[in-house]
Formats: structure tokens, sequence, C-alpha cells
């Protein structure tokens, strides 16, 4: 007997969302298979929980597929942990991974093709369900169902064993996400009472030195329990603990630790457990119990769905139904981070590893991290500022300003999760975050300090390459590697420290880094058309080879062919390289149109998702198709996200083409659906592409609602004949901010041909930074 | 130019101590060589610091002559670390090595054998001096003479180079005592200032998982630094952290984390710097720092020596010159741990690795660990108990309970340090401590709070066989190693807590527990004399090998022939088993006339010192020369003991015959030399032997004086021919402790033939337990 089978299917739709609900139209799978990367396990908005399934195997250590630690392709079951990514391209987490099982106890995962050669078990995805704030699966070889559950800080089990079956769990503390041998630097096990455990694991994976605490408590009390230490490749192991026997055992510690645990037989064939975690201590983890009192699964599972609920609610959808329930999707994915990282009592350990206090930072803050920024600058946070409260938005803000005063660097964070950074990929794209937001309006931060914090890491010496950056004028390549991405990110990033300068009265810090703004054009060849990398002694690399991306190349994940486009604060210096509008049109049209290997990108595991050179899985790329607007040319642009979204966004769990990267791949979705993307954050404007929905409503922060209407939609409808807002004609390529807050109706007329004239005048494009001041 | 070689030598006695001090009698350097295992480092009086040279070679892993980092045989220097034990059988610590060099940089420390091979530097003992509180010696390979000074968690280092030469300073977190691959979990750099360096290591040593946090504050500001990491078994390090070149490198973090700096060439050739230490955390480190504000290296070297001074005045000794050294550096050396180990601001880390609050375990309250209580519940304590103040004392307790109270068994210190468990040895020996000091009458903590945590500790069955032991009334060989020797420890535990019940009125519990303490006789063998391993089914261990020691025999760093008479509470039945108090006599001089073979224990490292069987190196044999006076013949103690002292104690750094162990063997030194010893902790007596000092007076606790004097003492003079006590005839063998803190005198008249009937009445003989109940 299952729940699967039952008639009352608990594992069902929460009962009060009507079927045409927008909670219904989540479809969790989406991404979890392919290149999506995303994680189907339960999860609260920007939670600090993301409890689910892991399918890794332990030979599958750092490998690139497994980042979320589940693939929809794979058909066993390692265990359920409480930590996950949803979207990357690197991993880690994986953290408390549990596991219930019958029989004999298997402490050993065993083989996915060996069926009980450990305690792996296999599953079927017809016996799988995942909503929003939910999941469950029946685990085939040990016959038990499992539900999951959350909220903020903990996560809520529910296993369902066969009658007269004794239920028994294991608690595996060497498994993680992207393990490698030496990534466990150290763990604890506590049983503190027979209904209460501890413990501990610091880790060195993507972030060095991580330490994530937690208690589990058990609704009834463990009938045994057994703790083990398989490390054998050290020296010293230290004087015997209490206990001779792994049962006798009520501590250990140890770099491989996994213990087993047996209950009695229950009437209810129910067993029931909440995992706290925290990354203070074990007594955080015990306080942060109290999120969740009481054991009514069915209560907290509404709760949870509620919650979700509540924030899809911001969003009123009318389109064709797979799209409509992509974009549902594209929401849930983008406000799963950053996420919730701090205690019930307000400690949260910062990017010094060092324990702080929320509240010295201001009242009713919450520290939030995972900050994948270089992903997320461009369309994620854009996106959240529509749809999240002000003090959501505003706690984002904080906590890259509390991780600055934290970090032993003294900058904001580059690549952030737990807390700590983890230096992955380039930029110092949290400057963009904050000047978008405080050029949107927000005011829940202290602008001067933001200020002073974004200079700092805008003029952090050893970081990479900036101090050549200051001294050359760009990034040379015999210095640093992928000196072209960075000068060209720099550049942008500068221009947005520029304008939140300029609006703080600030004028010549503004006038400074507008000048650095400009950077970039250090490194435009005229001759190509390319952005290119430059040696210190001012010569471009030679040989140059513009498909050549990655590691030793001069490009971050990209070639020449992806990079070069890239100074949205400064499209006309890029028309300029190519020789004017027609240049630029034919440049982006070989982009689009040029005969690729599909192998020619495949040693970058994240170039993903080709048409041409053009790779939307990956950020790079993500503008492009916008670029067309600069060049007096949209409704190419039209033509290109007609071709682009389909192909790269579909229903099921190959529906996104890259990984999701926390939200930026489902916020690009979301804006172009919509008919509206931000090229530029910091500009306050959003070029205009064209709409993929009959009908979306937004209702703002402000309580007021933006619609976005698209009339005559329909199939080989693709292009903009007229574009009005609230029913006057509205004929540039561009929305400003103020006028999407101000609430109010966009409404489109698609037809079949496209309008050449529309919004083609140099007066109509998007905005472009003034010309280049002479030197 | 040395500072060794000026005639204002400000290496010489610090100033104000005349040459006839106690302070000037201390030798620092005694137990430093030979198997003493001290260390001649600068501490205060149980000060959280012990900051001194390491000359042991990486070669010496886990090697048991450097359990202490220095041996006095050496003939180079690794470099001068902030924390060291002071006679342990065991190593570890060794944090923090600062090395001062001159010239190329080397990363490492290289061969002693070979000059200049590495970072380490020869020294001679004519260019070294140390005394309490002070440590100096010329570097002859670098030409810089080293000071060494401290407070109670801050070291102060003075470095003098030559004229013109360029100081550098080597930092290597690589290095620890008793090291052994994979001992450095993790570790952290982080230049905070040009003058603020602080950092962390976390270790699996003797303690797992302990954390030591530093800050290290530098009088002038650094020129240059490089941080390395060295590590190369590791499959993943993350991704590159600011800082292309190691001198760009402002934080690092890793496992093999080594580092290097200079300064601008001094005007007065001096570099001074001091290091603050932490368990809780880099702020806690850098908040310690206070403790020792400005940079006057003399005002503090004197304000160390004084605090040394004052802790000596207790003691005024009239001896022979060679053995008041002794004594007052034995006072010395017992002076050292327990050790403070808690922050300035009162946090510290206890048994369970979490941080805690000494405010909330009372006000004043200062947490200590170094707990070697196997060793020291012998003598060690009942000596602090007449020496420390209440307040110290009670701290001691108060750790004790504190430790029990975070303690995730629940259970009181083992053997502990840096607040940390090591499962050392065997007993539960914070028992006698708690009670005797409860007996004698401290009460600075919660007596009932303390029986509980004592009752808790007793009743673990986890622990060391605890549960056979009270399924079994014994440790059967056949279930836990060791059986013999903590059968008899646990059985006098027992009486302690059953003593400090009775007391406290608890009258079943003492009952109960008189009955446990009385455990030791299910082993007693009549027939052989020897007490002796005992299966689960009541059979001796058959073949038995009286001189079978250590691991896989019944019997802890022992054999049959040093631990079979150990129930100092019931000594009685010691002399029944061997057939009255003559058989007791004739066992203890086969004890001490046995003819063994020097190698017989080699494969124990702490059996050392031996006459006969007789182990005086190791703690088992410690009390068994007063045992003749249990059987009525204290003439035998007196000349038993007129041959071990002069034998196992001298001046010298080979002074010691064995560890001292936490001090110990000194206390042993100390309590012989006054002519008492304390063989029942918590029967409040203390058994007489003979006196070595001319005169010896304590200052008590109470502020009373309490002096011994040996009246006729002299070569061959080793026997008593009288005791007074104030003036009255004394004529039983032991003296109470009440009669001892009321102060007065006790005056030995010393002959050269023994007096055999003093003392030799049934009724003249010290505490021994009551009748076994009958069954």
């Amino acid at each position: 007997m299952s729940i699967f089978n039952t008639p009352s299917q608990p594992q069902g739709l929460a009962g009060q969302f009507a079927a045409d609900s927008a909670y219904a139209a989540v479809d969790v799978f989406i991404g979890t298979g392919g290149d999506g990367h995303c994680h189907p396990g339960a999860t609260r908005p920007f939670g600090m929980v993301q409890l689910g399934p892991d399918t890794q195997h332990r030979h599958h250590r750092q490998a690139y597929p497994w980042c979320a630690g589940y693939r929809y392709e794979d058909d066993s079951i390692l265990g359920f942990s409480h930590t996950h990514f949803s979207g990357t391209g690197h991993g880690d987490l994986g953290d408390v991974l549990l596991m219930p099982f019958t029989g004999p106890t298997r402490l050993e995962p065993g083989y996915p093709e060996r069926a009980l050669s450990g305690y792996r078990s296999r599953f079927s995805h017809e016996q799988e369900r995942a909503q929003p704030g939910y999941y469950a699966v029946r685990l085939l070889d040990h016959e038990v169902d499992v539900e999951l559950t959350c909220s903020d800080r903990v996560g809520l089990h529910r296993y369902h064993f066969e009658p007269g079956a004794q239920p028994k769990l294991l608690l595996d503390l060497r498994s993680s996400v992207y393990h490698h041998p030496g990534k466990n630097l150290w763990s604890r096990l506590r049983l503190r009472t027979p209904q209460l455990l501890t413990g501990m694991r610091e880790t060195r994976g993507w972030a060095a030195g991580r330490q994530l605490f937690f208690a589990i408590e058990f609704a009834r009390p463990l009938a045994r329990h057994e703790f083990h230490n398989t490390e054998t490749d050290v020296e010293y192991r230290g004087f015997r603990t209490p206990g001779r026997e792994p049962h006798q055992k009520r501590v250990l510690e140890g770099r491989a630790l996994v213990a087993a645990f047996e209950f009695d037989i229950p009437a209810d064939q129910q067993l029931l457990l909440k995992v706290g975690i925290s990354a203070v201590s074990e007594e955080g983890a015990i306080a942060n119990l109290a999120e969740l009192p009481g054991w009514d699964f069915e209560a907290q599972r509404q709760a949870a769905a509620q919650a979700w609920a509540d924030t899809l609610a911001v969003l009123d959808i009318a389109a064709d139904p797979a799209l409509r329930s992509s974009l549902y999707t594209a929401h849930y994915h983008a406000c799963q981070a950053p996420s919730l990282f701090m205690d019930l009592d307000g400690r949260y350990r910062g990017p010094d590893n060092a324990v702080h206090q929320a509240q010295d930072f201001g009242p009713g803050f919450r520290y939030h991290s995972t900050f994948s920024l270089w992903d997320t600058y461009r369309a994620l946070h854009p996106w959240l500022l529509l749809t999240q409260s002000g003090e959501r938005n505003s706690d984002f803000i904080n906590s890259l300003l509390a991780s600055q005063r934290h970090s032993p660097h003294g900058i904001l964070p580059v690549w952030q999760f737990h807390g700590l950074e983890t230096w992955c990929m380039i930029g110092y794209h949290a400057l963009p975050v904050i000047a978008d937001a405080y050029l949107k309006g927000l005011r829940g931060f202290d602008a001067q300090a933001a200020l002073a914090a974004m200079q700092a890491s805008a003029e952090y010496a050893p970081y990479g390459g900036i101090g050549d950056y200051l001294q050359y004028g760009y990034v040379p390549f015999d210095k640093e590697g992928e000196g072209a991405s960075k000068t060209l990110e720099y550049s942008f990033d500068d221009w947005t420290l520029a304008r939140m300068a300029e609006a703080l009265g600030e004028d010549s810090l503004a006038a400074r880094y507008y000048l650095r703004a400009q950077s970039f054009r250090q490194l435009l060849d005229p001759a190509t058309g390319f952005v290119r990398g430059k040696s210190s002694e001012g010569q471009f690399r030679l040989p140059f080879d513009p498909t050549a991306a990655g590691y030793g190349s001069d490009y971050t994940e990209g070639s020449a062919w992806q990079y070069s486009w890239y100074m949205p604060h400064d499209c006309a210096a890029l028309v300029g390289n190519l020789g004017g509008d027609a240049g630029l049109v034919q440049r982006l049209d070989q982009i689009f149109e040029a005969e690729t290997n599909p192998k020619m990108y495949s040693h970058m595991e994240d170039i993903s998702g080709l048409i041409g050179h053009y790779a939307h899985g990956n950020e790079p790329s993500h503008h492009i198709a916008y670029l067309y607007a600069y060049a007096g040319a949209p409704w190419k642009t039209q033509q290109r996200l007609s071709q682009i979204l389909p192909m790269q966004y579909a229903s099921g769990p190959a529906g996104l083409a890259g990984n999701d990267d926390l939200g930026q791949m489902s916020a690009w979705l979301l804006f172009t659906a919509l008919g509206l993307y931000p090229v530029a954050p910091g500009s306050n404007e959003y070029v205009i592409g064209r709409p993929f929905v009959q009908r979306a409503s937004l209702t703002l922060p402000n309580g007021r609602v933006f619609t976005v209407r698209a009339e005559g939609l329909g199939p080989g409808h693709d292009y903009i004949g007229a574009v009005h807002l609230n029913g006057q004609a509205h004929d540039v390529s561009y929305l400003r901010h103020a006028d999407l807050m101000a609430g109010g109706e966009l409404v489109f007329s698609m037809q079949a041909e496209p309008n050449r004239a529309w919004a083609s005048a140099p007066a109509a494009r998007p905005y472009s930074q003034t010309p280049y001041p002479a030197a």
C-alpha cells in the first residue's frame, strides 16, 4: 500500500488550490533534467532549507550534471538532503542526508545499477510528486513513501512504512553534492535525547571552511542507534571515545560519519521528523526548530503552499497553457535566491566565517546569502525589484552591505553562499544590483555607506586584476586571465557606480567613474569589430581566434563571438566600432546565423543553447537579441526573440536550455514574455522586445498594477505593429521604470509582418552613454 | 653584538629580585631534558599562554620525547610558539609558531643537522636564559636575540637584530607539537592592517576539532608580507582567491599555511610584537590584546616576574640549595595547570566545542582547562588547595562543573585541555578533586550540583566499561581493556563520592557508593597477593604475569607489581590480602628490591624511574612508599623516601625522573620534602613520611602559617626519632588537614637510626576504610 495508490491521494495538489490556479501551474520539475540544474525539493520563498532528493552517485564527484544533486534522468535516490542550489553551474551543499529504509542496515550507498547493493533505492516518476513547498516519492526498494515539506529553516519529513515494517533511518554525513576526497574537514554527531540528535559538518567545497549545524527532532523516541566513523586514511584518530559498540556511542566526531537509527513499529505506519539547520551552532539549529512547532504535516504543507501562492499572486498571466506553466515556474525559480541565511535569533555567519548579529545592522534586518551576482544582476534582481516587497529587496542590499563590512577583503560579495565567498566568476556585480535598486527608488539602506562599499570593491587591487585595470586602463592578458571580459564587465559596473554617485550628488566621484566606464573602448578593435584581449604593451593578442573561449582565453565562459557586444551602458560605442547601425545589425545577424559546429564550445560546460554563436544557456548572450533596438531595428529583436524563446524554454524536465543560474534564465523568460528586458540595469529603462503572453498583470510593490496586453497574438504574429501605453502611442523601443511603476497598461498590437519604421529613429532608441569625453 | 654580551645584561635576573630570593631559586630548565617533558617558555601562573621555543623536527611526529616541543638536548630551534604543556606524556599544542630571521626567506624548517637548510636556527645554552615569565635566546644562524614574556592571554616578543640587518619573520601554521599528517583540519590568515594580522587553526591532535584563534600586533608596520599555501594532497582547492602573488594576498585559508614578513630596518634594531590567543574567535583574540597594552617589554617582564614572585611567596624554604631550587621549581611547575582558558570578555569553548559565557555560570567565574586528572588528583590538587586562594581553587572546581554541564556526555572531564576532552587515561578522577576540596572546606561552588555531576560521571555506562563495572561489580578483562586498574581507581573514586555524599547528608547515596568503593575486593587474589584481571565469568586471567603492563594487559601504564597496592581508602584490605602487616611490609620490600631488567618496561614510555618494580616516573607508584605506615612500619617509609627522593629528583634539565605530568611529580616532591603526603585525597589526612628541608613555612589561603622543621637533619639522619605538633608529641603517622590549616609548627627530630616504635600501633596508622560490610 502506498500513498500514491490511495483514494485520498495526500500527495495530490494541496487542497485549497484550483486546477487553474497559479500554484497549480508551477511545474517544479522544469529544469530538473537536461542542463537546467534545478532541484525539485521542498522550499519556501527565499528559504534557507531546500529539502529534497539527491540522486548523484559517489562516482559523480564534482560532476557538472549533478550540480543540484538531482537529475530527472536518474532512477535511484541516494537520500534526502536539506540544502540545494537550484540551477547553478558549479556545485556544493546536499547537507544532512537522510534516507529511510527497511531491512538490513547498509552503511554504504551502493550502486544505482544494483538494487539493494546499498541504502539507495530505485524510484519511479510515476510515484513521485512535487509542488512548491512539497515533495513526495516512493522508495521502491524499501517500500517507503516519503513526503517532505518545510518552513524557512526547518525541513519536515513524513515517511509511510508498510504495515508491520520496522522503520529505519540512515544519516550520512559523508555525502554531499559535488563531492571529492578531502572535502569533509570535520563533522560531529551528538545524540542528546532519544528524540533529539544534533551535529555539524565543515567542508571545503565551493566555499572553504563552511560549517553547517543541524538538529534532528524525531516525533517518536529512537529504539536504537549506531554511530560509525568509516575514515581510514588518517594516521591518528585520538583515544577511544565512550561506547565500545556503535550503538553505545552517544557522541562521535571525525571526517566520515554515518549513523543508522531504528524505531519501534508504529501503529500508524508513519514516522515523522524535523531537521533544523544553522550556520552558527547546534544550539542555533535547536532553537530554529521552534519555527515549525507540532507534527501536523498537512498543516505545514498547506502553510508552505500558501507562502508560494502569495508569492505567485503578484503575477496574473493569460497565455498558452505551456507558456503559462513555464512562466509561473520561472517566477517560482526566481524566488528561491538570494535566500535567508540567519537563525531565528538573528545570528548568522559572514564572509569572515565569524558569527554576527543581524540586530547590529539594523532592526528587522534579515541576512540573506546565495548571491550568484554574475548571473543575477542582469535580470533577476530587476525582476525581484518589481515583484518583491521593499523590505525583501532592502534585505538583499543590506545583506550585501553587511557582507562587505564583514569581508576580510572589505569588498562586496562576488559569488557568495551560506555567507561565504567563493570567488566564482568575474566582475563586481553587486554594484549594478545596488545602484539599480537605488536609482529605482529603493531606500531601505544607507546609500552613502553603500556607495563607499561599492567604491571599495571597485578599487580593491588584489581582486581580479583590478590593480592592472587601474594601471593600464584595461586588464592586460599577460597580467590576468580573461582580461577582455573583465574589462567589459568592470566598465559596466563602473558606470553603475557613476550613476549612483551622480544621483547622490557626488559629482567628482561620478565623473571619475563615468570615465572608468569607458575603459572597454581600449579593447575595441575596429578592424575586426570584436573586443579583443590586449597586452600590457598595448598589442592585441595574436593570432586572434574569435571562437576561443574560457580558460586560457580572454573571455570568461564565452568567446569573442559572445562577449564583444557587452557595453550595455554605451551601445553607441558598439555601433561606432562596427561602422554604424547597419554594421551592428549585420554582425548580430552573423552571430545568430553562423554555421557553428555544436561541439565548438563543448569544452565549456556552461556554453549551451546554441543558435549560431548565440548561447542562450549562458549569461553573456542574454542581452544580445535586444541590441538590434540600439541600431534602430527593433523588428529584428522581435524576430530573434520569436526564434529564441520557443527553442530555449519548454515544458518538462528538459525545459531549460542552460543552468537556471539561481533564477537568471527564468527572469529572462519572464521579462521577455512580457515584452521587456533590462539590458542595462541602472539605466531605469527596459528595452522593448515583443510579448509572448496574451496578458500579464504585475501587482507592483507599491500596490499598483501594470498590465501588458498583446492584441492579435497568435501563430505567425511575431511582430509589433504598434505599442500604446495607457492609450497613448508609444513609439520608442524602451519603457521607463517610472512609467511601469505608475501602473497602467502597455498594449502591443501584434502582426505577421514587421513594422520596420516603429522606434527606428535615433531618438527612439534605448539609453546609451553620452559621447566619450575627449582625452 | 648580542644582548648576551652587553654590560647591562637585560637578559639577566629581573632587577628587583635578590640572588637568594625564591624567584631566583627557580630553575626553569629543570625537567626540560631527560624524561621531564617540561617547557622553559614564558608563562604566567595558571596562564593561558605558554610562549617559548620549539625544537622538535618534522620527523619527530608524535614523538614522545618532544611532548613539550622543546628538549634541552637539542641544538637548534624551529621557532617560538604560544601554547605548550609542561610535563605531559602525550603531546599537542605548539600553536602560532613565529621565527624571526634574516637573509633569504626559507619557507621550510630545514634540518637540524644542516645549518640554514631552512628557517630553523642553531642555538647554544650559553646564550639562552629563562626565568619564570621570561625566556631569551640567541639564534646563531640568524644573529637575532629573542626575548619573550607574556600576560595571561598575550605573548610579547622582542627581537634584537644586528645593526643594518633587515628584520624578517616567519609564521608557520603547519607546525605543531606531536604533529602528524592530516592533523591540520583547516587554518586561516588575514592581514587586517599593516600592524594587525589574525588567523585560526583547527586541528585533530590529542583533542579533536580544536580551534585556536590568534591576533598578532606588530609594533611597527609591515613593509611586506607573503602568504603561502603549500598543501599538495588535495583534489580541489576552490577558485583563486584575490592576489596573484603571495605578497598580494591579504587573506588565505587552507591546511598548510605559512607566511613571511619583512620590516624596514629599525633605528633601534628592535622589533616587538604581541600575540593574543583565543578559543572563541579572531575578534576575541584581538580583544584579548588589551590585556597587555603598550610596548614596554621590561615593564611586562617585571609584571610577569612579580606575578610569579607573589605565587612563590607562600612558600618559605630553608634547605640544601639544590633541593631548595628543586622545590621552588616544583612549585613553579605546580602552578601552571589547570590553566586559564577564557577570553577577557568571559567567553570560552567547552567540551561540546561550543562557545559559552562565564558569567552564565556565576559572577567572577574564570574558566580553566588542562586537567590531567589521572595524575593531578593525587597530590597536585591537594597541594593547590594549600597554596592557592579559595577563588582560584573554586575556579578549578567550577570549571569542572561547567565542563560537565557542557559535556555532550554529561560527565566531568577525564583529561581535558583547551576546553576539549581527550579521553586520555582512565578513571573519573574529577570526583576526588571535588570531594577533597569540599571535605577540606572549599565552598565556592554548588555542592549539590557537584554531587549530581559526580554521580552522573560515575554512572555513565558507555565510558570505560562503567556499564560492566556496575553489572559485574568489577571491570571484566574480556569486556574492557585494563580492567584491573579501572576497577581499582573506580573504587577509590566511588569512595570519594561517598565521603562527600555523607558530608552532605545524602546517606543512602553515600551507603551505595561506600559499597561500590569495595569493588576492588573482587580482584584481590589472596593466593598471589596481587590484584588481578578477572573475566566476566569470574575467572582470574591465566597465565598470570605480574610484569605484564599496558596495552593488552589488565593494567594501565603499569603492571600488577605497580598497580596491586592501589586502594588508598582501604589499605586494611590490602593488609588483609597479604596476610597481615608483615605481609604488606614484605611485599613492599619485594617491590623495591626486585632485580629487574631496566628494559622490562621499556615498551611503556611512561614507566620510568625504576627502583625494582617501583616506577617513580609514573603515578601508580607515587603512594607506594607511604604504604609501610599502614602496616605500622613508618620507619620503612622514611627509609624508602630517603632512597627515592635523591634518586628521582635533581638539579638541571634531567632533574625529573619522569614526566612532570602538569605538576604531579612536582607536587609529590613538595609534599614529600615537607614530610607529608596525601595518600588518600578525601580522607583529610596526610601520611607522614620524613622531611628533607631544614624548615619550610606555608602561608595558607586562610592567612595562617604552617611550618615544618626538621631538627637534626643531615647526612645519614634519615629517620624520625620523634614528631611534635605545636610542642605536643605527635605519635601518629598522619596529620589531619584541620591541624595543618590551624597553622603552627610540626617539628621532626631526625636521627640516624629508625625509631621502629613510633606510630607503629594500629591506632596510630592513617585512615583506612571501615570493615567491608557483610554481603
